[in-house]
């Protein structure tokens, strides 16, 4: 390959940076990489393969920059924060006006909000979701930025994409960070659906006393129904998977402490401030963050006990199976209006439908109920999910099963923090005259802050007590 | 009065403002005040009464300045904010260099500890919770900032709060923006507190019937119990309370629609930096959220219906006293628990006892259960408060009435998103093997993030999946 011809460049190759290369390599793009190690380009280039013809490694940034055609495009595949700067800081005086810096790690989407306003170049940030599996063969992508920087590298993203039958699952989200955003959202929702799925494990365990193995007959059963999903499958591999050193079932040997990266969080504090309720997300960062505490819940274990074994009516099978969907909605349903939420208050018009079909494949929350949920929102964007026909149906098929099952699991003392706050949501949400008039009351009576009247709509009214 | 001999000066004559300077007057010392606007100056002087020999209204800030003894300090009392910044930066120019500013206001700590740095000269940050009445007859302070500094106007401080039998409700926090921190946490558990008052209310009125003057009955008497706190008091008012126009129950004509100032969420945002859960609080701010949307409720309620109006089996009212009181335990044990992890993490040597002992009296969340809290963590701060003797026996007494009581309002479709919040965080702190092995496999399947082996304690440990 000669000098200046590679369609694109690629800087950082760790794991996810050699996955994505050499997913644009096979997809039959010529691009040229770079790391800060030069040994790990060279390593990178051997172990090519056949690839090779299509990889141009180059030992330095000048180098990288000047074997790309211009106008150029190069990838960031590096640590998100100050790498990031870092990087663009030495990259950008080395290239022309038109050249396209793309930033695909996992960036806080303020950040990418930032560098969009002060690189003064051509700028995107795109969010990729699937792990290394998904950069190498097919990974979710949805992309935030000037609508016409996206629309020169889009034949590419698109290729390297999953596709969901044969809809590519990489798609523009809008200006800015908005791709970042949107794929934050992504993770908070994966923190909530793997915490409710854990939920479930735990009563199938400890509630009805079911084998590790068992589990994972379940979880793959209900793979074939609607759940069906990455999560539940995989769920189902981890829990039939067996020890190599003991023999045991591996969850039995794998701690109970959850690590996290911080994605989760960043959600949980975006929703705060735009004032959009994901309370499955919540009860999830929470329930990992009570999870790392492993001495506390020692403590708490010997000084209060914990319910029994097993549940002396366990709910079915069936009914935990409709719990979980309803979960699910609940959790996705949240995730939805709080990007809503977002797109009205940050000005960008998030495609709810097309975030939806990026979903399907590809990424870590890929399923087939976000075929549907696609459907759905392409009807009525700005409708609650639940409120959508087909899901309203749903709905009313499994709430009670979510409800039996929250129940039947507190009374046994096992924690469904995250499927208890989906129902204490529906009920919130379902509940037309609430209880926030004692707190308007209360409100009123410290602090003068007033309320509403009822009856007449006024505003600003107060109780006796004010003067 | 003659210049230069006021003992304190006060910028802003607000609500909170004037009140303040009363209370300052009334305990005996000379008070210089301004206000932007001269004729709430000239107001405030006129309208002091027998209070008037201590203030000395100023029309400038020069004059102002030159009204106060040396070394001088003064509050300031605006909205928080950039008004915060801007009046320190019109202030500061006229001071000396021992001159201190006290920011008594709502700011933001992160604000606090950005101006403790950037002033230059003395600065204090101080929370004041209580109100106007707090502020007139003796509130809760916090203070942040040199402990010199706080010690230089801790006389006047302590002699205008309110009294605990004859404990001040006014004690230093620590460096920084600690005062202002201590309030947030304050401020997020009044949340809290206020909504599971109002989840019992919710049980009360729908789940069991009970007209506003019966709900206002059990409150009051539940006032004179473990409960005794100005939150159940002022709700067993307005329950009470009657509407003047009409001659209904004042809460029948109060929009259930809950506002918020903002410090509830940033607790929440600053609990998830920390790494901290305070689901109570999470699930407080997010039920506020969701009372603001009544579209939606309504919308919901058409689709979806509720639970009975009366419940077939309503928990007894003893049942729910105990309930409210375990939620309420739970909470604060939450809310302490973050105090210590900011402690740890800012550096701060927050005295948790003390913190209780000054929310006894003069704030919001004020009550006698607080008095007990503190011994609870004068014995070992560090401990989780449900652990504690005293308050681990009265957990056991009343962790299976909060259940039952959860239990039976989601039963009947009654949404108890605090309550139940806290009853999953019980439930998950005192279960030593939990269900996060799940969410470290399904981590390990998709990304290789590696797990911890139980039996071995080895780290970054993979599955089978593992290349």
């Amino acid at each position: 390959m000669a000098d200046g011809t590679a369609e694109i460049g690629l800087i950082g190759l760790g794991t996810m940076g050699s996955a994505l290369a050499l997913n644009i390599a096979e997809k039959g793009f010529d691009i040229a990489v770079w790391n800060r190690t030069p040994e790990v380009t060279r390593d990178f280039a051997k172990e090519a393969g056949e690839l090779a013809p299509r990889v141009t490694p180059t030992e330095t940034l000048e180098e990288l920059v000047a074997a790309i055609a211009e106008p150029r495009a190069i990838i960031l595949m590096v640590p998100a924060g100050d790498p990031v700067d870092q990087q663009m800081a030495a990259l950008r005086p080395l290239l022309g006006p038109d050249d396209l810096i793309i930033d695909a790690g996992n960036a806080n989407f303020h950040d990418t909000n930032r560098r969009a306003a002060e690189d003064g170049g051509p700028f995107l940030g795109i969010g990729v979701s699937g792990g290394e599996e998904g950069a190498r063969h097919g990974p979710a992508i949805m992309g935030g930025g000037d609508r016409a920087n996206w629309d020169r590298v889009a034949h590419i993203l698109t290729a390297i994409s999953a596709k969901y039958q044969d809809h590519p699952c990489a798609a523009w989200m809008g200006e800015e960070g908005a791709g970042h955003f949107v794929k934050a959202v992504h993770n908070g929702i994966e923190y909530a659906d793997m915490q409710m799925i854990a939920e479930i494990y735990g009563i199938l365990r400890d509630g009805m006393g079911m084998e590790a193995a068992e589990i994972g007959d379940v979880f793959e059963r209900w793979n074939d129904g609607p759940l069906d999903s990455y999560l539940v499958e995989i769920s189902a591999k981890v829990a039939k998977a067996t020890d190599a050193a003991t023999g045991r079932p591996l969850l039995s040997v794998i701690e109970d402490a959850a690590g996290q990266k911080g994605t989760g969080r960043w959600t949980v504090i975006e929703a705060q401030h735009l004032g959009a309720p994901i309370p499955a997300i919540d009860s999830a960062v929470m329930a990992r963050n009570v999870s790392a505490r492993r001495d506390l819940r020692a403590e708490g274990e010997r000084l209060f006990g914990r319910g029994p074994e097993t549940m002396p009516d366990a709910p079915a099978l069936e009914t935990l199976e409709k719990a979980l969907i309803a979960g699910k909605i609940m959790c996705y349903a949240q995730g939805f209006s709080m990007i809503a939420r977002a797109s009205d208050q940050f000005g960008w018009a998030l495609p709810l439908p097309e975030i939806a079909r990026v979903w399907r494949a590809g990424c870590i929350i890929r399923s087939e109920m976000l075929n549907d949920m696609a459907s759905a929102l392409t009807d009525d964007p700005s409708r609650l999910l639940i409120f959508a026909p087909d899901f309203a149906e749903r709905v009313k098929d499994t709430q009670e099963s979510l409800r039996e099952t929250v129940i039947a699991a507190q009374r046994a003392g096992i924690a469904v923090p995250a499927l208890g706050s989906g129902l204490a949501w529906f009920d919130l949400i379902r509940t037309a005259r609430g209880t926030a008039d004692m707190i308007q009351g209360q409100r009123d009576f410290f602090g003068l802050h007033g309320f509403v009247r009822m009856d007449t709509g006024a505003t600003d009214q107060h109780g006796p007590w004010a003067g």
